[in-house]
């Protein structure tokens, strides 16, 4: 690609994302949706002018780690840890009901294979860590009660979703499922995140050494960036996704961690703050460029609307799609609303049901037929459960904890 | 290429980039030296772990046309128009005279073709104004009265050194070299410095009328750097080097510029400043990628070090590149060490030097052996003249204004 054509691209993928969440707010609607559609509005979808191509999508997933990177640095550990087992129900409940009813409909409803329905059913147990997150903050409710046990929540379903597409993978390829392939990926993870956090806060406390003796400027937005595409490369190595790499280091950053034995306790707030400072402007850079990249990769013009398969199917998948998030948070004290409101907010499937739907057609277990519907499911979801939190917020805030 | 070997290529490169500039800081050397050798170590000339990819080498384009927006925006109009002559005598003499003496130590001594001979002495007329502005910039020299004429040589320089490449590629393909043609380039690019700074102050209004009236954050990451990227895709599109629209760009939004009747004036200068807090670390992000690219570029392994040729080809354009660039300055009215230092900054042929080598090579007409002997004069060029200029202000910063 040439130099002028990608900063052409890169330009109008930034100012239409922009404008495009400019409208969305005015019509008061999230503004990741003006993003999203941006995407879907340049991409192959409508206008066709910008397909998704390499490098705009490597920045995209700089985007996307980095979003988590500041999600992280702006969560309490404590209260993630004291959301930790509501986050997990609903999690493991948002997790096997979608995969149950995806796979029955899948399977003795439309009587798809085996292999094919565990495809479709695994499609279904996604929730966009992505979305969900920038909802929140869009809505500055990142740290509230429902907040932290939605951003747990989420956590651990990215985490199920990878062991689950492992397993999948393996299973495609002919390999042996076992449950001791499974039991290793959990215990990497595991692994990973006892350890990312610990390791990530001495790397940063070596920083900021650095950062009083340096006479180069530009230490922090350098190094810090490495600092969290490393953990986003190391969680990826030891089987975990990605992002989560991202979210660790924000996490060991953020004003409120502490080592065990307070090392590098002291003074470490105003550091942490010069980190929060310092990285805005680049987080702000590159986030959208995520999410219209996720707006340009669904293409809707693939799907035959004409079809009376699709409709049943996509309707169908939808239902349990929706279903299977909502219930959930049933299992869980808190009050209906923010019950309703984690469950809308474990819905959208976003870029992580596309990595799943992606890898069912590249190898050949999907069908285009279903493939466009689960494209259908994963549009319908990403684009109307944050208006629906949205809404949620607005109607029962008042009967909503305030922010911490 | 998969996103995690990206991550890891892009924070092998901000690593060994940071790393090797703290050594050459601490070695008395400068920053960029650092940089650059970073990339030749990490690059096909020593370990080959990293060879320059497509979305690396965006970045780093990325990466100059912000350093160079930078240095726009703290440029003060009037001072440069100030330098205008000299810096005119600067480039003109800086670009006729290596042209001259290259094309005829390799027309009339080594006894090459008209066509090679002539690639062979543009390639010598390059300055790098990448490496030349990062030296000032470190230095903290780019407002003084050398540090202007020396900005301005070098952006007359890169417009002089686009004209002879539009030229000699017109040559090569063997359409018709017209007075014409050469005209047309330089009427676009008058055409593009006189409307580009007005248009891009009158969009810098207007994106901070926007910014009092939105909701949503990071509005300056994301319009800044759409505007340095149209400023450039303008700039190329139009016929001139598009760095160079980043820095009309720059030039426009600088604190200093006002449009004619005083359009815009009130309260701008903290707007100014604004701008300037929020895009410094992204320039410091993307700056080091370019300047690592470089290093990856300069293939030293190509280099047949056993042949004659080269080295009695290498000495000779390397005196005629050197001695080139210092002849200029003597011609202005300056005091000496003044003169050596806007001498030696014109020096470094860097990534402006690459390009001409490059299309030379790809386009058959320098053979490995000239392109071999020319990548050794740039290294040479590129690497040394930053040690060179910082030994002469060590010297010299006694007898030579202060800063503004």
């Amino acid at each position: 690609m040439e130099t002028n054509e990608f900063f052409l691209f890169l330009l109008v993928i930034l100012l239409t994302a922009r404008l495009f969440a400019e409208l969305a707010v005015r019509l008061k609607a999230p503004s990741v949706i003006g993003e999203l559609l941006a995407g879907v509005v340049l991409g192959p979808s409508l206008l066709g002018w910008i397909e998704p191509f390499e490098a705009i999508k490597l920045m995209a997933e700089i985007g996307i780690i980095l979003l988590l990177f500041e999600v992280g640095l702006q969560t309490d550990p404590k209260q993630l840890m004291k959301a930790g087992s509501k986050s997990l129900v609903v999690a493991l409940v948002g997790f096997c009901l979608p995969l149950l009813l995806g796979f029955s409909l899948a399977y003795w409803v439309f009587g798809f294979s085996l292999l094919v329905s565990l495809f479709i059913g695994g499609t279904l147990t996604a929730t966009s860590i992505g979305i969900t997150v920038r909802v929140l903050t869009d809505l500055k409710r990142q740290n509230s009660k429902e907040g932290q046990i939605i951003l747990g929540a989420a956590v651990l379903d990215d985490i199920l979703g990878v062991v689950l597409l492992a397993l999948l993978y393996e299973f495609s390829v002919g390999g042996g499922v076992t449950l001791g392939n499974a039991g290793k990926v959990i215990l990497f993870v595991a692994m990973f995140f006892l350890l990312a956090p610990v390791s990530a806060k001495l790397m940063s406390v070596f920083i900021k050494r650095i950062n009083s003796a340096t006479e180069i400027p530009g230490l922090i937005p350098t190094t810090i960036v490495s600092l969290v595409l490393f953990f986003a490369w190391l969680a990826h190595t030891m089987g975990a996704p990605g992002l989560l790499g991202g979210f660790a280091a924000g996490l060991a950053l953020s004003r409120r961690f502490f080592l065990p034995f307070g090392i590098g306790l002291r003074a470490d707030e105003s550091f942490a703050e010069r980190i929060e400072k310092e990285m805005d402007s680049i987080v702000y850079l590159f986030t959208p460029i995520f999410f219209v990249v996720v707006g340009l990769s669904l293409n809707l013009r693939e799907i035959d609307w004409s079809s009376p398969f699709i409709w049943s199917f996509s309707v169908a998948l939808l239902v349990a799609a929706i279903v299977g998030k909502l219930v959930g948070p049933c299992f869980i004290r808190e009050a209906w609303p923010s019950r309703w409101i984690i469950g809308t907010a474990m819905v959208p499937r976003g870029e992580v049901g596309l990595i799943f739907a992606e890898l069912g057609r590249e190898s050949n277990i999907l069908s285009n037929d279903i493939y466009a519907g689960m494209i259908i499911v994963i549009a319908i979801t990403t684009l109307f459960s944050p208006f629906a939190m949205k809404e949620l917020y607005r109607r029962f805030s008042h009967r909503l904890q305030s922010t911490e």
